[in-house]
This record gives C-alpha cells, structure tokens and sequence, in this order.
C-alpha cells in the first residue's frame, strides 16, 4: 500500500510525452485544449474607432463651432481627412477618419444649423473616446497561452483575433470495462443476484467532460480469456480503464490477467478509502487504470487520479479544486487510510461549510448523487470533529 | 433607466408558464434538467448483499467452527439457506443466502481442512458487512427532485434505480441575431471599416452551455426590413436574443423595428456598466432579449439577465454563484451605474482575493477572455479602494 501523494506522483509520471494533436476550426474549439500558443493575425481594434455615438474632429477652434462635412457609421468609413474646423458625423464602432485628433460625444453637441454644430463644453482632450487600433491586442501577438482550456470568452478573442483555425489537444481515446458477472445494462431482463452498471456509463459521462473520448465501453464477464481478449483489443487506445475486479477476492481477475499479459505493474493499492484496490501500470504502452467496482469508490478514483492525468497529459498547470472548510458534524477516521468523503458544501457570510453526508458506505449512489464535494480526511486514531478545517475537493460542474 | 435588480424582475416575471418536456434516456441525459420528480424503480440493494469477502453465517457456534457448504459469488446467488454451524463462501456484492446473520471477513478466518473454517475472533456482530436491501434507497421513492442538472453521478444514481427515461425539459430554441454592417465572419474578404463578429459565435456556445439549443444565428444589416423580417420569423423560437443596434445611434434600428412590429416593451435601458443600452420586450409571445453590440457587453447582459431568466424557466433554485472576496487595487465607480469589472480571483488560506483587470473598456476581448469573474461595484462617487469588501461573480466552466 502506498500513500495517495505518491500514487498521484507515479500516475503523472506515465504520461506520454506527446499527445497526437490536430488543427479545428475554431467555432468548433470549445472545451478543447489549447496544444500551442496563439498569436493574433490582425490588430483589435483594427484601426482608430469611436467609442462613442459623437463627431470626430481635428482641433478646437476658440469659437466652439465645427462645419460637419461627411458621416461615417459602422463599416462605412470616410475617405475624407478632417482638418481645422471641421467635424464628421460618426458611431460607436465607426472607423475614424484621417486627422482625428478626437470624438466628441453628441451629448455636448448642439446642431446650429444644417451642417453647423457647436461644442457646449468648448474643449476637447486629445485621444478622447478613441479606442486606437491595437489598443486591445496586437497583430502577430500571443492572445492565449498553450494548453488553456477553451471557454466561450476565448471564442470571441479567438474570432476577433481573425484566428480561423487552432491547433488543439487530439481527445485521448479511452477504452472502458466493467468487470463483473453480476453486471447488466438497463435494458436487459434483471437475472437473480444481478445488478445495474452504474459505473459504466457515470465513468463515460467523466470521460466526456473531461476533453477526452469515450471509444468503447463494455461490461466483461469474469472470465480470464475474455478479459485478456478485451484488454488486448483496448491497447489501441491512449488509456484503458477499468472498473471492478481488482481485490482479492477469486473473481478479481483484472490484475492476473493484466499480468499474464505481461504489462508493467506500477503499484497496487493505495492508502485511501475508498479506493483501496486502485491499480495503475502499462499494457504495451497504454496506460490502465484499474478502479475499484464500487460506483462511489470508482468516481472518487477517477477524480482524484484520473482527471489530474488528463491535465497533465494536456500539460495543463490546472489542479482540483481545493479550498478550506469548517466541518459542520464528526466524522468518523480511517487509522491507516486517507478518506474522501462525500460532502455537501456552502458559503455563509464570508466562511465556507460542510456537511459530511451520513452513511459513506462506498456502495451508496444516493449520498454520491447529493453531495457537491470530497472531504479530505487524513488518516488518524481520533475522529475529526465538527468544527474542525478540513480541505474539500470542489467538484465540476456536471462531474 | 430601471436598476438592474428591477430588471430582472421584470425579465423573470416573463417567462412562459410551462417549458415543454420530453422523454430521453438516461444515458443520453447529461446536461438535461429534470422536469419531474424521479422514483426510483427498484431497492438499492436489490437483495441482501455482502459488503465484503468473506463468509455469510447463521449463528456463533462456542467453538468458531463451520461448516462451508457452498460457495456465492456476485451475480452468481445460491438456493441454500444458511442454518446453524453453517457458513457459505460470498464475495463482495454477493447476493446473501437466506438465513444469513452476518458476515465474517476473511482477514478472520483460519481454514481448517477442506470445507472447516475457525472464526478467530470467535465473535459475530449481527448483521455486520450486510448491505440490507433499500439501504440505498427504496423502491417508488424519490431520489432526484425536480429541475435538478443531471450530472454524471445523477446518471450513476438513475441507472442504478433502473430508471431508464427521464422526463426532462425541451431545450429552449434559441435564434440569435447579431445586428451592424461592419460585422463580418471570418471566412469572408475583410472591408474597410469592418469587423469579425466574435460575440456571434462566443453568444451561442453560451446557449448551447446553458441546457439550450441555438437553432439560427445570423449577421444582420443595418436595414429595418431586413431585421423585422428576421424577427418575425425568429418568433418561431422560444427566445430572440439579438446583438448591438440598441443604443440612441440613427443606426439603432433594433428597437424601432421591434416597435414597428407592434412588441411588447418591457423595458430599455438598465443602470449599469457596461450593458447600459439593454432593451427586452415580448414580440408575439416570444421574449426578447437585445444585447449590446461590445461583446463584454453583451457577455455580461447574457450572463446577468438571460441565464437568471433560464434558471427561471426550468424552475431551477439555482442562483448565479456569488462569493465576497477581498479588492486588490482601486477600482473606478460610476455615478449612476452598478459596475461589473471583469476581475481575476484566487483563494489564499482562507481568503479570496480578487484583482480588477487594468483596462474595462467594453470592447476589450482580451481582458474578458484573461478574467475569471466579474466584480460588482454598486454605484457611487467614490472610487473603490484596495482592500474593500466586493461581491464577486463566477464565471461558471467553459462560460
């Protein structure tokens, strides 16, 4: 048994040094991991605009008064370069033209006559209201760096920048099996002892939201030859991961067979709960992961081991979620194990709570259904109490 | 010009009583908001199960000796009932044979000889490493309520009930309408004066993050029959969300067109910066909602007032996520208006410390794309000083 810290730290060891990587159109980037960084092709803005409903002069003239010469809207620009005395009609958005020195709002403006206008304040600051080109970013720039995630804000620079295509992180493709000769999917007529996988398609949703692809999920029965064959097959992926099977019972037959496989075993159990039988090596160069059967403890696995390989093979600096808490109840200790348990959290005035939820049986999908977080307890011969800090693990939004 | 908390009062007061629903399966249901109470089709456990492995037994015989007399694995039950001096062979997730009082783990177990095995702690706790059937949850009982965003332990909890449809709300269809002759996509030749219209595509991955479907987007010009006959077909949708050409310009010709068509004017114009020329009305049924051109305009009016009002239509608790936190600079106020800042927040120890990003003019991509929340500044002559108490908003993941 080794200590989550140190499993965490041979997991991200055995990343690939080089995710494949491919180019996307970038409307279609969101929730994709930047593979480079990106430099903008044009100027933001790309020349002088107003930034202001106004009229752009070239200088103050003592009596306040400008002849307007021309308009100009919002890709419509003028040709016309303003000179002393004169003013041209212009709009948020609009290209200033030659010679402004400065746009004066159209609240300070009072209309004479046809083409006459008078400046009520009778002084204008120079740069006023001009967004200048490149104010916002510049060309041949970099606008964001390598291995962000893309969120919908990103898209709008990305657009703005006149970045058409961005070059991403390929989604790794993983390959999932449950294991287990009590395991039907939902749709098949309910054998006696049999229970619904529920593993298999919450570990698929993770794996979606977390940048990556989901390329089969099966449930394998508890047969050597048909694990072996399955694993075999699931070495085409990028991860391999597994749920169940992997204790010491004479059922648990992933490990055995990963071994006679010849794959390289890098540790087996963790001083965790739950958790307890987690398994990570490598078949052929894939890595696996094999997590323990129970809904809960395969959820728990996946986040905490999982999702931080995923960063790190995405050389994302991101980490979980971590933030402190006051323990609202007691809590019960593991002597030898770190414990995850499932929490509920909430802010109140400036401080932030949680609610370690009641029965931490780690088969019970409920509670995990309940909960917005992990409570981080570390292993210890007395209970933790209510009130005392604790570190919780903020779960993502739809993890 | 309303404040902005009276706005959304008005904007939540419009929405239509009942969303649609539809029926989709679980498995495909991530994302999707439950639009009924969900019951649970089976007990969790389904059957008395072990919770470890080890050996089920009857009774505590003086000498701590049994006889096994079969062997149980998961989904494989026996037919045996358990009686006196009798122990079977179970393994996690076993169903238990009748008759079982509790279950020894094998970490206690001495074999004798083939078939005789020694309890060495010569004791039984009554139903201990028994999972009861229902421990989890009941058959016909409410598991998930209503309005809940099915996450992916929501899919574990719903497969594991054998709930295979869930009744969830229609995604609202949405028809986005970006408004300025000097937008353009980025495919095309770039004109003089023109620009790449980043809010259109940043807009609807917004929608499409919000449990919403973008069914029609579109740059349109500057012509009133052109935006009224893009209106009145957009009135097939469930939501109008148009873009710019909202302000007091003469080529602000979404509200006039809008008025044209004979909409219902809810409101025009909020005390707040940016966003401050936000226009919303009912055009035949169909709720409006017109943004301002800047995209961190329209970002902020988007994430201010339109996801409130989706929380609303799904009947949704849930409230944006508002946290205080600690200013790290001084930041300008406006008079008359409540400011949102895009702001950079980070937790220290216990605290959360946010920093206003240097430049807020509205047409800055970059800065909103660097933030990760928006800073609220209520309304004064102050400016707001380094150290003050601020309400922040986060920007949830991927908006």
């Amino acid at each position: 048994m080794i200590l989550v810290k140190k499993a965490l730290s041979i997991i991200c060891k055995n990343t690939k040094k080089n995710l494949a990587t491919e180019n996307i159109n970038t409307e279609k980037s969101l929730g994709r991991i930047l593979a480079e960084n990106i430099r903008s092709v044009v100027d933001n803005p790309p020349f002088n605009m107003s930034a202001m409903d106004g009229y752009a002069v070239h200088d103050n003239p003592s009596t306040g008064i400008y002849k307007v010469v021309d308009v100009t809207f919002a890709g419509k620009p003028t040709k016309k370069r303003l000179t002393k005395g004169k003013a041209i009609r212009v709009f948020t958005g609009s290209k200033l033209p030659k010679g402004t020195k400065a746009v004066i709002i159209q609240e300070n403006i009072k209309k004479l006559e046809d083409k006459l206008i008078f400046n009520i304040t009778k002084k204008i600051k120079l740069g006023n209201y001009i967004r200048k080109k490149g104010l916002d970013f510049k060309r041949n720039k970099i606008i964001i760096t390598k291995s962000k995630e893309i969120n919908s804000r990103d898209i709008a620079l990305l657009i703005g920048a006149n970045v058409k295509h961005v070059k991403v992180f390929k989604k790794p493709r993983i390959t999932l099996l449950a294991s287990g000769d009590e395991l039907i999917v939902s749709n098949k007529k309910k054998a006696e002892g049999s229970i619904y996988a529920s593993s298999l398609f919450m570990i698929e949703s993770l794996i979606n939201l977390s940048a990556s692809k989901c390329i089969s999920k099966k449930i394998v029965k508890d047969n050597k030859n048909i694990i072996k064959r399955e694993l075999n097959k699931a070495t085409k992926s990028d991860i391999i991961i597994t749920t169940g099977g992997v204790s010491v019972g004479n059922k648990d037959l992933i490990r055995s067979s990963l071994l006679e496989l010849g794959y390289e075993e890098k540790f087996w159990k963790i001083m965790m709960k739950p958790g307890k039988p987690l398994l990570f090596g490598v078949l052929n160069g894939t890595p696996v992961f094999s997590l323990p059967g129970n809904p809960v403890s395969s959820y728990v696995c996946f986040y905490i081991f999982v999702v931080p390989y995923l960063y790190k093979l995405f050389q994302m600096k991101k980490k979980l979620d971590i933030k402190n808490a006051k323990l609202k109840n007691n809590v019960n200790t593991s002597l030898h194990r770190e414990s995850y348990v499932r929490g509920f959290y909430y802010d109140k005035k400036e401080i932030t709570y949680v609610h370690a939820l009641p029965n931490q049986d780690s088969s019970l999908l409920k509670t995990l259904s309940e909960s917005n977080c992990l409570i981080k307890i570390p292993k210890s011969n007395k209970q933790k109490n209510k009130g005392s800090n604790v570190e919780i693990l903020i779960l993502p939004h739809l993890y």
